[in-house]
């Protein structure tokens, strides 16, 4: 049965794959023979994409020799299967984003003249484009871990346990594309952002996307890589990470066929969960102008559809299988529910984020009307909103950690049961991607409309994209984390159990935390954290501040742009928003690698701490800051619509004060601790080898 | 043996302590017989004092109500002896803040009236009227730990665990009044100071302390009762707490004639801290302008003669005693170095917080630079500077912890050495609520001083004072949660001997971060300080909000404030804010409490985790907040100097801002989770009967 199994899960999780990645091209196709739009159009589109190519080449150079470094390392550390899956796993993550954003930025002059026809059209077309990137992001991570798992276990004969040790390098390649492309991006688009805004919007007194301001070239490309690029690879990383920590853990924790059964598991899963998202996608339609509701449509539907296929396939691997040492599992039933556990997690999260960060809920209302007396009533406000904002959240995850564990039999081996949730939680990435790439585009394509000058109606069509584009970004970004950190506990169970096959007593397993050796670990990881994160804001700071000076210079040296009869000169400013963000990000990108190490090599107790630090404190601020960045952004968004005195009143000075804040923390910092939660986690197994 | 040392240990620490208290009286009476100035100065003098008596006599009955619900409970759940020791540690607790009060209000314009006479006798009137509340909280604190172990042993007859038990009770109520204290001072406080300036200087243009703004009394009395009686309750608590918890764990380690040695040992050396402290006063004067350097004088001499003095006693005490199970001690020498371990952690916090609070350094230069580009990038630095300011505290507490631990044995019974460490650090208490408790009486100085409308070159003196004793406010904070945090480790350790010694299986005594039930409990941990956070700085915002309106009420109905032909009702403000700040502490003050408790009931193994979670997350958040706070209000003061285009200036206007929003961070929420984070520790303790 074991060979049946193996041929056909990996056969199932390799179609569907596939599939997604056929959806993905034949959608590319479609949306490229849509009319671009008029000449303009087409030029400031193609200066958006030469400015999204130039950056992503060079970051990925950049990237490409750490990786090379790290893979001649693993081969030492670990072994040559381990080194050719982290090539892979890079590969893959960086063709996701590569190809992702070349979409995306074909797609903004798209939707913008789709606009044209209303906002059904607009919505379709640019719903598309972030759909061609979510189905990307899940079906190459997919067709990678199947894949290599497939070709290692049959063509390579390797065993089951050697060939998840080899995708845990994998994983690892895919992490170190998302923690650099999250925090390059990430500082790229905030950079230029706030640059483009203190110059433009405060000294110049010109509006946003004006195209007489240097900056607003790359404002417009910063929103494909780090919303697209770097967003697609954070949960390219996620999944990837995600479904290889739950094969790992079901390999150690089942014995015999169950073992095999186990590993198969969470890639039949996802199998089936991508043709629930793709089937999600066509019911992202309306006919009114509720473009929210039907963005959501498309993601109920595919959660109702994943919840179902859930049960056969739980039936068909995990019927009869038994744990390590003979113990029964609770049973089909029971497994199946701790699938549901995700699904239902990733729906808490996603309408607790809607609440804190939508301008329909009082969150976002109290912090617009903070904004009345001033400038530090909104930045309180906000803050004191966001601290609020991690408790549903946090009280969500403790439930959900604790129903799959408990269901899956509760002790060591109940942990099983969260990897499941996991995977439930990750059938949903693939729309959720979509709902998050959507946000660039409209963003660029409201850009494109009012630098092009399009009739009004069409840019208030834009406008409501891009409002809409806000929402979902934060939205997805609480599931980001959410997801992340199950993934990391999940991973980090791995970490336990790999340490327990590498004979490591059983003391030194004992993470205790009376034990002052992890209490200094627990300490240790939250310190990583805040200097993660006050690191990348910093780097946010100087990027910004050099922008700031050469938009002044080129307003200075060329008077001739304000009046508008000299261009200004976009691809210097894209230029050295590059060189900032190559090299301010690569400081804090390594700083979980360099640091797991270390710690790891001093004291695996120590590690062990860590490890946890880095989740338990990494989530409360992760989720404070974009909480507090998408309240601060909306409550703009609230007081631009004409509550509180509308634009041009204090009120309005005081959001902008909240929204400039609220960049950084939610685009750059917030976001890029997911990634680097897990990278700590999977560089700790991946040393395993040097500290035992 | 063991009956000497019982009773010459108790007595040594009942003579020091008596002897601090008598330091306190005899000031005093100095103190008083001093030129409170003229009739203008009294006038406004009397107001604070009579607003700030208002204040704390409604506190002190709110707490009271709170206070004998608990003590009823403690009797059923523990006995009489652990409820009558919680009354004590109240009412103890509650005198030091309430005679350090008066004092202070009493002190401010003898400061302002000896300001005449330059800088140095300025000082010395500001400098003695902080050290009576210093000497108060050491000499009260150890008189309440010593008098009521000594009572219990010998003339009730208990054992010495059954004594230590009752002193938990003890801390407890010094815990309670504590949180309570910090949270309604620091909401008093900030919502007095944020109303007044908001209306008085941004709406109506006035400067500051000007006595036509109605709040500005309240703006007084808050920095009496936050500052001040908050600190002293703080400090008090600490002490306190810290004493009991390594007596409990010494009684717990140790066994025959040590285990009352150890009990003896933090009483003794806290005793002759007092004798090193109190020889510390007479090292601050200044034949300069230094004010600084004068008061951080006194500090190094009272740490270096404790150095000195830890040494003989360690010998008398600790020589010969071993470990339960006969396991030696590693000797007096190592036991001595984990003392100076803790004088070195302090002075290392101290030099760190003052590196990123303190306008000579970096981090607040470029925190008041980034105020030139606008209120945003203000904001953005002063929080980078606060998560960065976590690192080195964090690294400094992890290898006080390593240091300590492993020269006292390491493993179980080395935690012990963490209590020695911490028993170090707190004998430079008296000195640092010395010079925290300088910062209220320099900074009610210098509003006496303005609204007496006093010569300019007296009011430069004050100004002068005011601005050291901001720097001085922010450093203290940082040693608070510093000792804090240790102190609370050490509880922990407590926490597990308690349960252990109530015959809980090894299994549950093992608080495993791999077991889910643990990770729960330290995200839950988390949650609490976030929650904690987000509900303390609402707090603020609301009845800030409420300041507002008054003070616009009576500027709109009696136009003649302004012009100075009428009266502002300073005392309607005070009552208001009083009643406010009341409200508004209850909720985030039973948190703790309250959540603690119903974790715990429903599992212990999630309770470790909670545990250490609030102590690790509210680590990082409390010296986020404080020292992001001090670097906010620092560049302001730095802009204010002239730096940057000075006063007036937008740059100047940008720094108001974070200072605003550095005000309920380091003066409401920050320093609050330092009681909050014992709280739930000793709450711990105290439900082990309920919970076993």
């Amino acid at each position: 049965m074991s060979d049946f199994l193996t041929n056909h899960g990996v056969v199932v999780a390799l179609v569907c794959a596939a599939l997604a990645v056929a959806y993905g091209l034949l959608t590319t196709r479609q949306l490229l023979s849509l009319s671009p739009g008029n000449e303009t159009m087409q030029r400031i589109s193609g200066a958006v994409q030469e400015g999204a190519q130039a950056y992503l080449n060079r970051q990925y150079t950049t990237i490409g020799i750490a990786g090379i470094v790290l893979a001649i390392a693993l081969i030492f550390i670990q072994d040559g299967y381990v080194a050719i899956g982290f090539v892979i796993g890079g590969v893959l993550s960086g063709a996701t984003g590569y190809i992702g954003m070349n979409v995306s930025v074909r797609a903004n002059c798209r939707v913008a003249e789709a606009a044209r026809g209303g906002v059904s059209p607009g919505l379709d077309v640019a719903f598309r484009g972030g759909a061609i990137t979510g189905m990307l992001v899940v079906g190459l991570a997919l067709l990678g871990v199947a894949g290599y798992y497939g070709l290692l276990t049959t063509v390579f004969d390797r065993s089951q346990k050697e060939a998840v040790d080899a995708l845990i390098g994998l994983s690892f390649g895919g992490s170190l594309i998302s923690v650099f492309a999250r925090l390059g991006g990430g500082i790229f688009t905030k950079a230029a952002d706030v640059g483009a805004d203190l110059v433009g919007k405060v000294e110049a007194g010109i509006p946003e996307d004006d195209p007489r301001n240097p900056a607003t070239i790359a404002d417009n490309v910063g929103d494909n890589v780090g919303d697209c690029a770097g967003m697609a690879a954070d949960l390219f990383e996620t999944y990837a990470v995600t479904a290889v920590a739950v094969m790992l853990l079901g390999v150690l924790t089942f014995t015999g066929a169950g073992s095999t059964a186990a590993a198969l598991y969470p890639l039949v899963l996802g199998a089936v969960a991508i043709v629930a998202s793709i089937i999600g996608t066509f019911f992202v339609k309306t006919k009114t102008d509720n473009v929210e509701a039907a963005l959501y449509k498309g993601l109920i539907a595919s959660g109702i559809i994943a919840a179902i296929l859930f049960y056969p396939v739980t039936k068909w691997l995990m019927d009869g299988v038994q744990y390590k040492g003979g113990i029964d599992t609770p049973g089909v039933g029971k497994l199946y529910l701790c699938s549901l556990i995700g699904i239902a997690v990733t729906a808490l999260l996603f309408v607790i984020t809607d609440y804190y960060t939508s301008t329909r809920f009082g969150p976002v209302k109290k912090t617009a009307a903070a904004s009345q007396t001033g400038h530090a009533t909104n930045i309180i406000s906000g803050l004191a909103q966001g601290f609020q904002a991690t408790a549903l959240p946090a009280l969500v995850l403790c439930l959900g950690i604790l129903g799959a564990w408990k269901l899956a039999g509760g002790g060591t081996v109940g942990i099983y049961g969260i990897g499941v949730a996991v995977m439930g939680q990750l059938s949903l990435t693939g729309l959720i991607v979509a709902l998050d790439a959507f946000g660039p585009i409209t963003d660029n394509a409201g850009g494109i409309a009012e630098m092009s000058e399009l009739p009004e109606e069409v840019r208030n069509i834009t406008d409501k994209l891009d409002a809409v584009g806000n929402t979902t970004k934060a939205v997805t970004k609480g599931y980001a984390i959410g997801s992340a950190v199950l993934a990391a506990v999940v991973l980090f169970a791995g970490f336990r159990f790999e340490l327990a096959d590498n004979k490591v007593s059983a003391s030194t397993l004992n993470f205790d935390v009376g034990n002052p050796a992890v209490l200094i670990g627990l300490l240790l990881g939250g310190l990583m954290v805040c200097l993660f994160a006050a690191l990348s804001m910093e780097a946010v700071g100087r990027a910004g501040g050099q922008v700031v000076e050469e938009v002044r210079r080129q307003f200075r040296e060329k008077p001739g742009i304000m009046e508008g009869t000299d261009q200004p000169d976009y691809a210097r400013c894209v230029d050295l928003v590059t060189k900032a963000a190559q090299r301010e990000m690569i400081l804090p990108a390594l700083l979980p690698i360099a640091m797991t190490f270390i710690v790891g090599i001093i004291d695996i107790q120590a590690l062990g701490g860590l490890l946890i630090g880095v989740i338990v404190v990494g989530f409360f601020f992760a989720v404070l800051m974009t909480a507090g960045g998408g309240a601060w952004d909306n409550a703009k968004k609230l007081i631009e619509d004409g509550a509180f005195g509308g634009k041009g009143s204090e009120a309005h000075a005081a959001s902008v004060t909240g929204d400039t804040v609220g960049d950084p923390f939610k685009d750059t910092s917030g976001p890029a601790i997911n990634p680097m939660i897990k990278v700590a986690n999977i560089v700790a197994i991946l040393i395993i080898p040097i500290i035992t």
